[in-house]
């Protein structure tokens, strides 16, 4: 595609951030796998530079102007203004001040969450977060908002997002909750196949068997290994994933490299003709967790999944052969009540997520006191997945989203999960799962949703593939139908 | 240490450089080590991008002006205006179109030579060659000297050297082509141990214990494999070395772990005070490339080191065991005709860099026609060696520094040895290697080298250091000694 003359002068300087945030990319995926362990102190600092060159760029006076006064003629020239415009005004309204004050902070913060995890001790990150809290508050207030504050911090995660869709999104965690309780009953309390040891190095090979089958590109991608499991692109032709072998109960390590393809596949198909500009990059956040779930739950936790992988599973890890595929199957389903959300199985996760939302929510309305929020959390969790957290570590304390001062973030989750549902009802690819044919999978999600990039905002892209905005009733009746 | 003002001033600025430059390095090393293999078009994008950042924020006129107008107030701080000025003239004086001009070039290049090179066809490489020294012939106009073209091209490597300097460093070659002919009588061909196949863990395991036991400190420093052994630092608490691993005659590996360990040795011991300043780097390249000769040769190749380390050799290489200290002292030390510079031992290493030298400085001044190239190496190589080689691949065309346009490169490996065998007798560490006190000869060059960074010239720090520019004496009797 030939771009307008003033599209293509805009590209041009933006070749310059588009640099900067590559090599950022690789800065943060280094930091995560081999970064020498006494280097983190530096590299915060090359890294905060960066983003200082970043914000510079951005905000530079030229640039803006030839932002405002674009007059894009097509609707990818009209996606890379509008997300311009988005990043323009993020790093024009909040003042430098607030960001180091920020910053500083979440370093404070960091530590503060460290230590009052492994203490089980909420009071040691109370006195912080509430500064995190306020903090959020201000940003909120620089950013601007319609309705109410949360508005603001919803649409720096989520294009778009507001507390009313929130709403309506989470209106069905009640028959969430009511199908989660019937269904934990189902279920033993562990499954023998949990403690099952694997040779890392054969589990590696079987992850890697699976995500080749599945479309993964060595030539353009990396599998590596990192504390915790994560997805990060550099450009369009190098984009990486982690895991993390625990040497038992495999479906986890499984899982999270189907859970992370997920994410790789989406920047991996993005449109050539995206490439190094401001759209090449996946829709949103709810939107990318909507294809690393759909991988990881419609697709990796089916039945064709398993019939499909048995014999490699087998080769792997050779204890499982007692095991026949529905034993695999159940061991891959299992719906139990868990405290930690990122344990969590598919059906209650979402209630982990609603929870966070409704906290966050009240929150920042100030209608809650964060002193209050490890009473409300345990007395939640009680109600909606029937068990208490022993302690805050277990509960309150878990995630570390808001040492990050990145409150707002959690809801994406669960439209991923919400996304996902209606994507499989809405492009008929129900059947496609249950035969096991993966690879018409991919290429429907290439052309209807990946090779787009961002030059859809997200609401509109679900739009023009599934015709409505999200709706929970698609992942109810993709958890009754697989669960009934 | 404090700085002044204005220094503190140009400092704050610099970060932004040194910042983009750390990114560079990582983007580097990524690219021989993990990066898949079809990012190389986009990862060479994003370097062009970045050097252009770099060298924006260099001729940045209130840059300049701030580093015109400053008045050091010691040392560092002339250090500090000295290397900064040093840049600047770089990149103000070479117009951009050269540049560019010269980038096109070597991309035409580094194809042609591959092929040239693999054909063993002279003729496909010439002309590109030929555009490549009337390139660097037009650098050397815009860059000035006083005396001779090449001047301003060995200047960009190593600061202040020129032509004359040269001259009297390679004035030795005679001698060292007349010992090295007497010396290749005694030894044999081939050794056995050159034979002995190796397993790649325990080689692996082998070099660790070799560089943990000389100082390598894994909190800052890594070690990776890649196709070409090199050492990258990003910051001070992030250097990294590479080897490769051929799979029998261990030497190779071996030494060429130690040789890059002494380049991040003197990366990691530079002083705190230089962090991110423009005096955070070794002196030049020749001192580079003097202290990885001195721990790869000096050390490397010392009974010293084979009887400190005969156990571990053992360990990792069973099949050793049937030969003495002394066999292994032998096989480190052979001297032997080699067509190919990289493989060469340590007597006749300086000639193959005398003959590049000799035509580098003839072919910019026009004396020496580039299709005149293979005809006159192959005379000289049987003059200084005693051996004509059978064709172009094993002769001129063997390495890539000129497809690189790096023409003034080549000396500052010599001036390595040289100053190697100069810092050997006048810090007074003969009899500490000779003892195997590795850790003292560490801290002499720490503190006597390394900790200075480039707060001096190269030349002025050798004079410090041993009173004296560049001497080749002392590399002779090095080697008369060593092999007498």
């Amino acid at each position: 595609m030939e771009f307008s003359a003033d599209i293509k002068e805009i590209l041009i300087r933006y070749r310059d951030i588009w640099s900067l945030r590559y090599a950022l990319s690789l800065l943060s995926w280094d930091m995560e796998t081999y970064m020498p362990p006494l280097a983190s102190e530096e590299r915060g600092e090359v890294r905060g530079n960066l983003e200082t060159q970043v914000q510079r760029l951005y905000t530079h006076p030229e640039f803006i102007g030839l932002v405002e006064n674009a007059k894009p003629r097509n609707e990818i020239e009209e996606g890379i203004i509008r997300v311009l415009k988005r990043w323009i005004k993020y790093y024009t309204r909040i003042p430098k001040e607030l960001i180091e004050e920020e910053e500083r902070t979440v370093a404070k913060a960091f530590q503060d969450w460290k230590e009052a995890r492994a203490k089980s001790d909420f009071s040691i990150f109370m006195p912080t977060l509430e500064k995190i809290v306020e903090l959020q508050r201000r940003k909120a207030d620089y950013l601007g908002y319609e309705d109410h504050p949360y508005d603001a911090l919803l649409d720096i995660y989520e294009e778009g997002l507001t507390l009313k869709k929130c709403e309506r999104i989470f209106s069905v965690l009640k028959d969430i909750s009511s199908l989660f309780k019937k269904l934990k009953e189902r279920y033993p309390e562990r499954h023998e196949i949990e403690e099952i040891g694997y040779d890392e190095r054969m589990m590696r090979r079987l992850i890697e068997h699976v995500l080749s089958h599945l479309g993964f590109d060595t030539s353009r991608a990396r599998l590596d290994t990192s504390p915790h499991p994560f997805t990060i692109h550099m450009g369009l032709y190098d984009v990486r994933i982690t895991v993390r072998y625990e040497g038992k109960d495999f479906r986890r390590a499984l899982m999270a490299a189907v859970h992370e393809f997920g994410h790789a596949s989406y920047e991996m198909n993005i449109s050539e003709e995206l490439r190094a500009t401001p759209v090449q990059s996946g829709a949103s956040l709810g939107f990318h967790e909507s294809q690393s779930r759909f991988w990881e739950n419609i697709v990796g936790r089916s039945r064709a999944f398993v019939r499909r992988f048995y014999d490699p599973m087998l080769m792997a890890i050779p204890e499982l052969r007692k095991y026949d595929e529905e034993d695999i199957y159940t061991y891959f389903t299992m719906v139990k009540p868990e405290l930690i959300r990122v344990e969590a199985d598919e059906v209650q996760y979402p209630l982990h997520i609603g929870l966070r939302f409704e906290l966050e929510r009240r929150m920042i309305e100030g209608d809650l006191k964060v002193e209050e929020l490890p009473e409300i959390w345990n007395q939640r969790m009680e109600e909606l997945i029937g068990i208490t957290p022993p302690n805050d570590s277990l509960g309150v304390l878990q995630d570390i989203h808001w040492a990050h001062a990145t409150i707002g973030y959690f809801p994406t989750y669960a439209i991923g999960s919400m996304i996902a549902a209606q994507l499989y009802y809405k492009l008929e690819l129900a059947d496609r799962v249950k035969e096991g044919k993966f690879k018409e999978v991919m290429e429907v999600l290439r052309e209807r949703i990946h090779k787009h990039g961002s030059v859809y905002s997200p609401e509109d892209l679900l739009k023009r593939t599934t015709g409505e905005y999200v709706n929970p009733e698609y992942f109810l009746r993709y958890l009754n139908e697989k669960y009934s």
